[in-house]
């Protein structure tokens, strides 16, 4: 019972690893997602990945403790059941939890993605050692996972940890939730795509000005080349996430803040801004002891987060 | 062993009670806190405070089983010494929890005021009964207090909980904290009031039109007489309560919201808008779920919170 199985089901890819109880991957595979797919469809895509990954690794049975999946979307209260998935539109209603114990006869735990991979950089990457912790995914869109004692924060209704919709700019840049505001409206990597378009669009300069298409990684490429407007994009866009995680650190006054997520691709570029306005706009000395830092996982994190999730579900129920 | 002292040192009064298992006061007890008196001095009146009461309501030392002190300011992370207080300015680095200790010979525990607060109000006032709750005190100030898992979640570094920080506007008005857009630059009561003589000044009719000093109070009384400067104003203030209600939801999706102050002296004239916002802006069914409601222990939460909170530990540490 060394080995734990952690699935990460996204929207573009369904991955899974064998994680030991270390947080060390010994496995991994990833599969492209049926998007379009009916629910038992995907569920089936699932159990073929954990049945090649089991046979692959030759692990007998009893080598493995049980399985965790993370999954996007919504999980009802008992943690048994997906709901609805804004990124995987037909994955609803599906009892996977159940039909994962049953097709295994092994222990299994349902976990959010998001709470998940925060609960990997947590177990065995940038958080480690921490006791409490927050984590914020800046990619197409942000989302995140809160860690306090030692334990996820999963809110009264298994909702907590939508901290891509905090409100910063109540008067501000319409969100697609439909709100006004969100650090998501300002510092996903879709929206700093649209905010460099239209700094292009009011005259600024830019070594990207007659591209087709502009994307997030070719904003980052030409920052590193020097380009100025890619320079000040990536800056004012640090400044937004310091302003997120001032309300954080002010609300949570968390251990340690972990960022992950393709926007983390720039590096100091994006943290030389978030480490200003934090230092700044910190009011009380504490507050200065929090760990900004990059997630040290990448994109193993939901995998092992899913199998720690199941590891420390069995420990704790012991 | 069947009542505890709650002891609520505030920058106006220090209050005291007598506080039964159950969250009752039988006894209570006010005077002036000498605001510019030394930390001893200071001491010396929480000493005598809690003498009297003793005296007073006829209790055995064995009747009792603790003292809780709510302090304003910063507590050290081992929970015995205020290291500094904005509102108490020599009340710095006294070691007050050995202090009382030392003269009364029982336990004693030290706490934030506002967590103190939240903690009544979760024990036996309007969050009774939920296992996570935010309360959100609106005064001059705006303050907080987080209750995740039925326990006080004090941060990495004791300063969690400073919800009167959190920023929604970025762009706008400056908090005495020194950043901008904090909600309690908007809806504290002295936001509140700066905001409506802002109105007044361009032009804005009102029957306070012509009052030499203008207060949340008169606002309020204003406005229950249907002055329509004073409503809207409250109705405003009460939409970027909302605003950052919505934000307490999306990241930590808790049970119930208590609101206490004095700006909820407004009433219905300020929950409706709160209600509005955040039934509009939350974007998943499951935060409509969380319970928004008004303290039920008023003034005496800080007392009963303070007790409430010597009885959780000694209960914790048995």
């Amino acid at each position: 019972m060394n080995y734990a199985i952690g699935v990460d089901l996204g929207g573009t890819n369904l991955k899974a690893g064998i994680v030991d109880i270390d947080g060390k991957v010994h496995q991994r595979l990833s599969v492209k997602t049926d998007y379009h797919a009916d629910s038992q469809t995907i569920s089936d895509q699932i159990f073929r990945l954990i049945d090649t990954l089991i046979s692959m690794a030759h692990l007998a049975k009893s080598d493995i403790s049980g399985i965790g999946l993370g999954s996007p979307g919504h999980i009802d209260k008992r943690g048994e059941t997906i709901l609805y998935s804004p990124n995987l539109p037909q994955w609803r209603n599906v009892p996977i939890k159940n039909m994962i114990t049953k097709r295994f006869v092994v222990p299994c735990i349902l976990e959010n993605d998001a709470n998940a991979a925060a609960w990997g950089e947590n177990w065995a990457g940038a958080g480690k050692g921490t006791s409490s912790m927050v984590m914020m995914t800046i990619g197409t869109g942000i989302g995140g996972g809160i860690i306090t004692e030692n334990r996820l924060w999963r809110g009264a209704n298994n909702v907590a940890g939508e901290i891509g919709h905090m409100i910063i700019q109540a008067s501000g840049r319409k969100c697609k939730c439909g709100n006004h505001g969100c650090i998501e409206a300002y510092a996903s990597a879709t929206a700093m795509v649209l905010r460099f378009k239209e700094a292009l669009e009011s005259g600024t300069q830019s070594s990207l000005k007659n591209c087709d298409e502009i994307t997030a990684k070719m904003i980052n490429d030409a920052a590193f080349q020097g380009d100025k407007a890619s320079l000040d994009i990536i800056k004012e866009t640090g400044q937004y996430i310091g302003i997120a995680l001032l309300n954080i650190m002010h609300i949570l006054n968390p251990e340690t803040i972990v960022l992950a997520g393709g926007m983390t691709g720039s590096g100091e570029l994006l943290m030389a801004p978030i480490r200003e306005i934090t230092k700044q706009g910190t009011f009380e000395e504490p507050y200065k002891d929090t760990k900004i830092v990059f997630s040290e996982l990448g994109n193993d994190a939901g995998i092992i987060g899913a199998a720690g999730c199941l590891l420390k579900e069995l420990e704790t129920s012991v």
